[in-house]
């Protein structure tokens, strides 16, 4: 698939913190399907990144490297973990290419305590109506008064998606993987996996 | 928790080809319930280990290495991932492991293809009679006419537990955690993750 012009390609945001099952669950999801994924680092600028549970993880390339083209990606996904998910809608890059994307419809994803950055990038700012959203419940308060609440384990707010915890991950990465590749092929990444419940 | 006498270990092996995702989800959750989790590389001596879908993951240490008292572990841990589990299930050194805990009726738990390993330690010959496991269906036929093959999603013969895939991971860490830490431990554990099931 490298090379190929209508590969969609992701970035999947990853600071010290993060969540590595939310991590690692869309990263590969996403490769499963064919998804072109570059693990960009943020607020680390060499070696490995340790994340929440103390798996050390090597990102693909650190924010701020003139080599990765974030402007030719189709989607950006933050995910959870308190401390990471704090470091990644802190950083001021990271908003600005969080609120570009979504100027631009392009997929702005958010899982866990990563919902946080939807919030801090000020998208809802700029939205011609309230945007519907859900998060890891241990920061709802957060977002409740900013933006439509919902409970669902994944939400689809045209190319916003936003997801709960680690066990909402595949249902996130699927639903990822149906917008960039389609419902088909999220069905036949879906099925070797063994999962408990259908897509 | 760290020195509580108390405190349950458990190997996870990872080797290049390891399928992420039941690498880190058995690795966080263990550590989410307590449970001291040394990753330990497998044919790899340095560095980070690439897992299936590309992503570089930073061992604990390395199989081999003296400081790992193997023998005061409670739990071995083999994942899957087609390369992985054929290096895992093919070193001697892992094969004597796991032999030797099974004898010593401490856990032996693999998911996915890493059920392979099961067959090659030899722990059906040595035992009073057929064990009951599963894996992932694409390594059935590899292991139905040795083993009493079930295809429920994790499978659990006195301490012998196996399971099928990265969608069954997380059944498969807390029923782990329920026989090293108990199941209100596994019931604490799971609440937070927002799973689509109930322990």
């Amino acid at each position: 698939m490298a090379g190929n012009q209508t590969q969609k390609k992701a970035i999947v945001f990853i600071a010290e913190g993060s969540e590595e099952m939310e991590v690692v669950i869309t990263v590969d999801v996403l490769r499963r399907a064919g998804v072109r994924v570059v693990l960009l680092a943020v607020g680390v600028t060499s070696g490995p990144v340790v994340c929440s549970r103390g798996v050390g993880m090597v990102p693909d390339a650190y924010l701020g490297d003139d080599t990765v083209k974030i402007g030719t990606f189709d989607a950006v996904v933050v995910p959870g973990g308190m401390g990471g998910a704090e470091a990644i809608s802190q950083n001021a890059q990271v908003r600005s290419i969080l609120a570009e994307f979504h100027a631009q419809h392009k997929i702005v994803a958010a899982i866990c305590a990563g919902s946080l950055a939807i919030k801090t990038a000020g998208i809802q700012a700029k939205a011609p109506q309230p945007l519907r959203l859900t998060s890891h419940p241990s920061v709802r308060a957060q977002l409740e008064l900013d933006f439509v609440y919902k409970d669902d384990r994944v939400v689809v707010d045209n190319n916003l998606v936003t997801s709960r915890g680690p066990g909402t991950a595949f249902e996130f990465a699927l639903a990822l993987v149906s917008l960039l590749a389609g419902d088909a092929k999220a069905r036949e990444v879906a099925a070797p996996m063994v999962l408990n419940f259908s897509v």
